[in-house]
């Protein structure tokens, strides 16, 4: 066991973990799965986002946004000087105030090897083999996504629901999202991204931007197919705290309402909630049953981060989630 | 041997060769000195480019240009198919309409590096291991340089004399460049660079755009010092053709004469001129006379490289070079 890593049990030998999900929430995620030292690791991440560098990107060279893709590879990188080195190295962003500012310098070098290699996975991999990656990390789907989500509350008349584009105006918008799509909608999930699901012992989904980063996995065809005839166990990761922006005022319940109402044949084994987040014992229970309807056992663990003075800050504090993941995982096992 | 490579000989074991220069006609040297199978290459690299994707980094981030310790390293990638990709990758420039159109990936990846490392010299060692480079690239100075040049010519009284600034403005003046220096003149040398001249069996200066690749290492203050004081052997590589714009009109003589203008002290063993390029029996008289002037044994090889169809072309040719290197450098040890 790591000695950095507190009292939590690590994964049985030949472990293989997929981890679904984009930004920080899955970077998080892929902090506290690598405690657990996995056989192996694939981050599979969306394609959607179309803000600053990934989003100029995106643009200018009509590629995937590889800033989610930046991102969890740099939760990969070895924790030695050379590994911290490349991990401050992609996620440094140029500063002054030209052309360049702002971009990150992993996005530059994902997008140069994707112009080369013409192959979005061979890119990430020769990423990952460069900084010694602990793992793999894949888009869902080779071409890049667009989100369109139905959102309400923009006028005054509440009952008006206009459709908004974008990652960036979804993510941020004031108004209510009722329901999210993928243009296209039938875009072609990315074949490394399934085999690594249908092969992973566990599976787990979010935290992260519901809409815009948990729910667009689900809405790639064939994904929740996939999802379905996998054996692995799968553990969903709700949110502490509802969003400013596209979750304001939802409470962890509605996180789960929101996965089936986008992918109704989606199941999982367990839901992980923050102890913390629902305190009221009525919403427990509401929490409980909706978890029931994706076919999951609810387990509550203290996963927050705090800060060194005690309070809370809005993010999973990676050891608890690994505490919490790998306690869930071998309970599932009977170990 | 190398059995791509032909008849010449490879350097005796141990040889440590440092090359001086920038841009493509560094990129041959390089390329030709490999051949040789050197125990060590350092290349030694100007810093005072001010065009395209080096002049954007250098002014957006106040960086030292790194385009042509970019080149450098390319042409020390091995040539297995992991080595080609990353050559490729590090040259290749982005394209589209946009703020990245142009921009150089490894330009970038260093410029990256050099903000997370805040050395030069660091980056770059990086940026070679990463590509497993067979060599060492280093620039000659660890701040960015500007060339200052007077240039006649440009007025209809051919008496007038204007400074013209920047590497791009001299290297394609339609003047006539009389003398050049350098931008601050107290720049001070790398140490590593310096080290590798003091180091070196065989040092290597040119080809090259002479007043902005080759001319501005003899004036970084102590160059020419550690040049006098080192026991390495001396090869002075004369460019093939007169380049448009600096060196318009230029002989074989009169690149000599500029080096001796600018570093009144410089010396050197050998001077290689391409047999094609001097075909003047009183030319060649001259052209020894400048060589003896810098210590220097005037040389004629082939070096000039042919296509296909038997045409020259205006670079030159690894392969002959390397004979020519190979076979100076053997000839002056006595064997």
């Amino acid at each position: 066991m790591d000695t950095t890593t507190g009292t939590f049990p690590t994964f049985p030998q030949g472990t293989k973990v997929a981890s679904l999900g984009g930004g920080h929430g899955l970077f998080q995620t892929l902090t506290a799965v690598r405690l657990l030292h996995p056989d192996t690791i694939t981050a599979i991440v969306t394609v959607a986002d179309d803000g600053g560098s990934s989003g100029r990107i995106r643009r200018e060279l009509g590629q995937i946004p590889p800033g989610d893709l930046r991102m969890a590879l740099s939760a990969l990188a070895p924790r030695d000087d050379e590994g911290r080195m490349w991990e401050a190295t992609l996620q440094h962003r140029f500063g002054g105030s030209g052309a360049l500012a702002g971009h990150a310098v992993g996005n530059m070098l994902i997008a140069g090897l994707y112009d080369i290699l013409q192959s979005e996975v061979a890119a990430l991999d020769v990423v990952a083999k460069l900084i010694r990656a602990e793992g793999r990390v894949l888009p869902v789907c080779e071409q890049p996504l667009e989100i369109e989500a139905e959102v309400g509350g923009l006028d005054a008349d509440p009952r008006i629901v206009r459709q908004v584009r974008g990652q960036v105006a979804v993510a941020t918008t004031v108004g209510s999202v009722r329901r999210a799509r993928l243009v296209p909608e039938n875009a072609v999930a990315c074949e490394e991204a399934m085999t690594a699901l249908q092969d992973a012992d566990l599976i787990t989904l979010g935290p992260g931007s519901w809409f815009t980063s948990v729910v667009p996995h689900l809405l790639v065809p064939g994904v929740t197919d996939v999802l379905e005839r996998c054996t692995g166990m799968k553990i969903v990761v709700v949110n502490l705290d509802a969003e400013p922006g596209e979750t304001a005022g939802f409470t962890a319940e509605r996180y789960l309402h929101i996965l089936q109402q986008h992918a109704a044949s989606f199941t999982a084994d367990v839901v992980i909630v923050d102890e913390h987040s629902v305190p009221n014992e009525a919403d427990r229970t509401y929490l409980a049953r909706a978890a029931a309807n994706i076919g999951a056992k609810l387990a509550f663990h203290d996963v927050r981060e705090e800060d060194s003075s005690g309070y809370y800050k809005s993010r999973h504090d990676p050891k608890k989630l690994a505490a919490a993941l790998g306690a869930e995982y071998l309970a599932a096992r009977g170990q």
